[in-house]
């Protein structure tokens, strides 16, 4: 540790183990290891240096952005190094004419919007935790969003990545350009490999255009049924929304005890779209609505999307969570909601379920007693039920969330035995000492 | 080879070297090696035991589209096997409800687009040939197209894969649904590796809402500088072209002698963009067009793309051709076009240059005299000029035509050493043997 002190510029280092314990967990239930030290690394060669170091006495490294992750990818493992990424925080380029830019991993995701938004562009990729999570933090999630309905997930907006490699080697991967075609895709195997590849310590992402005028619709219906149904047609209706959102009665029971939203009693569950262009056609295809109120001012729109954005804090008011992520067609996202339903009954677990509808990524949030230090049998059973459910459906065990430590489990019974042995070959090439995050993602 | 083929069924197998002679290359002048057979792939399992022979006993294999790559990538080795993968033509599935198809490597691009039309759909990616080239070539080289500078590439309609590795082993990567991040991705890792690392047998890919009515603007400069600047005000603009292609005055030249287009003498290029919504903005912001033609109508429209389409059967009539493939970012156009007017002149090289003008990729096409083996020296030297040039712009050396043969030369000016061991590494994983079309993109 002396040694790794000395490679680091002064303050880089610390060893005090109650500063030390706040840096080794995410926002997961997965019990944490006791690291050895965190670097708060500030430029490239802070990363190179700590990467040398651990290669050469094998000292297991867990890179680590905001720690806003949902499946334990940042959880410190005994004896690691945490890598922080945090104080990298320049955006180094913004280019309005080439619409991109090139940040840091540090940079706080929203930060990156907002200084796009000053040239009339805006950085797309939206996960709810944007204005507390690193673009490095999403980068190795490969992280979605509210908006990835109508602009994708961050992979799509990354054009290149800097990466130190296991062994401290600097490499650049991808282009400036939008296109290209050189070589194998080294910049889609590091994003979403939840810093077991590689240290990502900056990317180039391309920036959008800001779209016209928004105009919002929010639904409520006496069935989660017909509120999908309802998202179906929006999308089949070629609305090409930014953003819709599904939320069920157990989430929008919480939200009204706390902010008293004037809930009736016959709302199962409620729908909110919003798209470029007057609202009238998507509020037209919520045919089975009971109440639907639109908007195009950015004020009520703003109070509409509200609703939804206090969605998980309204949950956390019931007991402790468990937020989950499977991501279905979405022609099957109404039997989803029903075996998600049925398995809270068939557990006894309560679940509240809100959904990216569009994308048919559903995230039920399982709640129990608060004090227990992970969540008990039945909501695991429950949750091996909804896992198991998603794969009859063809779909997947993780929308945007990843698989960190929580998922590994069933990973498997996704990916089957010849992609787990070819998982296992990339991880070997790229981190032979499985130094990097070991034991998570694959 | 009696041994191959006992293992497939009758007729799959040919042998009369006249006959494999013309599976030997694709559209490039790289000389091709002479095949010891051509497999006709009619089936996965076809594929499989092509594989396993070949593993069996180190012979090479060559997979194979249509043949239509521009850059080596099919061109056979010495005593190597083809495998054509053009006769596996099955759409499995089309899901208007997911928006997603699965077809086989053999499908013709264009035929799962019409398939596509009739629920209301497109398949977005349209590379050039996309009337004669397949899904599966597509997939291998990261096809691009005149469609993506709105919609992407091949890699961005791609969601899963059906993959046959050397060894002969079946593994099927990514999923049906739009978001998904279990595992790393192999989806990604195989799109462009030119079937360097596996087979692609299928495909499940996206498609898009076809789009609402477009209008079509071909208008006309008296420099190449004041066309690119149009494209540029374009996307700045917001228009979201699904089209906007560039011709300079050589192009325009070929098509002029051929079919008598009425080019005024002025004219030093031409741009044609393509977007939904009436074409006033764009045709406005055309400030320094000398002439601009406006349609909304789909005739017109086809008509004006039809001179787009004449730009390469036009410059063939000129001799044969070198169609390059660099890529800029958009705000260096106009200087990455001076550069190669400046290589035509330096080295008496005749240059046809096209371009996808939002997407920063340039297609210039060498000229040279018939009944030449290869390009002669002065082509190559000035190839090497462009695409140094294009580097030195922090650009790409192939936007989406694939590196094969032809760049290799060139390829780790972009890459560096440290991603040229990565490849190598990846390489040696998944096809331990190097039966794997060897030689070609790393």
């Amino acid at each position: 540790m002396k040694e790794l002190a000395a490679a680091l510029p002064h303050g880089r280092l610390l060893t005090d183990p109650d500063v030390t314990a706040s840096y080794a967990r995410d926002r997961t239930f997965a019990r944490p290891g006791i690291p050895r030290g965190v670097v708060l690394a500030e430029s490239v060669d802070d990363v190179v240096a700590t990467l040398r170091w651990a290669s050469a006495h094998r000292v297991p490294v867990v890179p680590r952005g905001a720690g806003t992750g949902l499946a334990g990818g940042a959880t410190a493992v005994d004896g690691c190094v945490v890598l922080s990424l945090a104080r990298m925080t320049r955006i180094r380029e913004l280019s309005p004419e080439d619409e991109i830019a090139v940040a840091e991993a540090g940079v706080i995701t929203a930060d990156l919007d907002r200084a796009a938004r000053e040239h009339g562009l805006m950085y797309a990729p939206d996960p709810s935790s944007a204005g507390i999570s690193t673009i490095g933090g999403n980068l190795a999630t490969n992280a979605g969003g509210l908006r990835c309905v109508k602009y994708g997930v961050t992979r799509d907006s990354a054009l290149g990545l800097e990466v130190v490699l296991a062994d401290g080697q600097v490499l650049t991967t991808g282009r400036r350009t939008v296109k290209g075609v050189t070589g194998y895709d080294l910049t889609g195997l590091f994003i979403g490999s939840e810093g077991t590849l590689g240290v990502i310590t900056a990317a180039t992402l391309r920036l959008q255009r800001l779209p016209g005028p928004l105009s919002t619709v929010a639904a409520e219906f006496a069935s989660l049924r017909d509120a999908a149904a309802a998202a179906s047609a929006i999308i089949a209706a070629g609305c090409r929304p930014s953003l819709l959102e599904l939320m069920d009665r157990t989430t929008l029971q919480s939200i009204d005890e706390w902010k008293n939203i004037g809930l009736e009693p016959g709302t199962q569950a409620m729908l909110i779209a919003q798209a470029e262009g007057p609202p009238d056609e998507m509020a037209a295809l919520c045919r089975a609505a009971t109440f639907v109120a639109t908007s195009s001012s950015e004020q009520e729109a703003a109070e509409l999307i509200g609703i939804r954005r206090l969605a998980y804090p309204a949950t956390e008011r019931l007991g402790q969570c468990l937020v989950e992520d499977v991501c279905v067609p979405r022609s099957v996202l109404p039997d989803m909601i029903s075996r998600i339903e049925e398995a809270a009954a068939r557990h006894g677990v309560m679940i509240a379920t809100i959904a990216h509808a569009g994308d048919g990524n559903l995230h039920p949030v399982f709640v129990f007693e608060r004090g227990l230090d992970e969540p008990p049998p039945e909501v695991w059973a429950a949750a091996d039920e909804v896992f198991t459910a998603a794969l009859e459906l063809g779909g997947t065990l993780t929308g945007e969330h990843g698989v960190g430590l929580l998922k590994k489990r069933w990973l498997e019974l996704e990916t089957g035995p010849v992609v787990t042995e070819l998982h296992h070959g990339i991880k070997r090439l790229f981190d032979p000492l499985n130094i990097l995050n070991p034991g998570k993602a694959i």
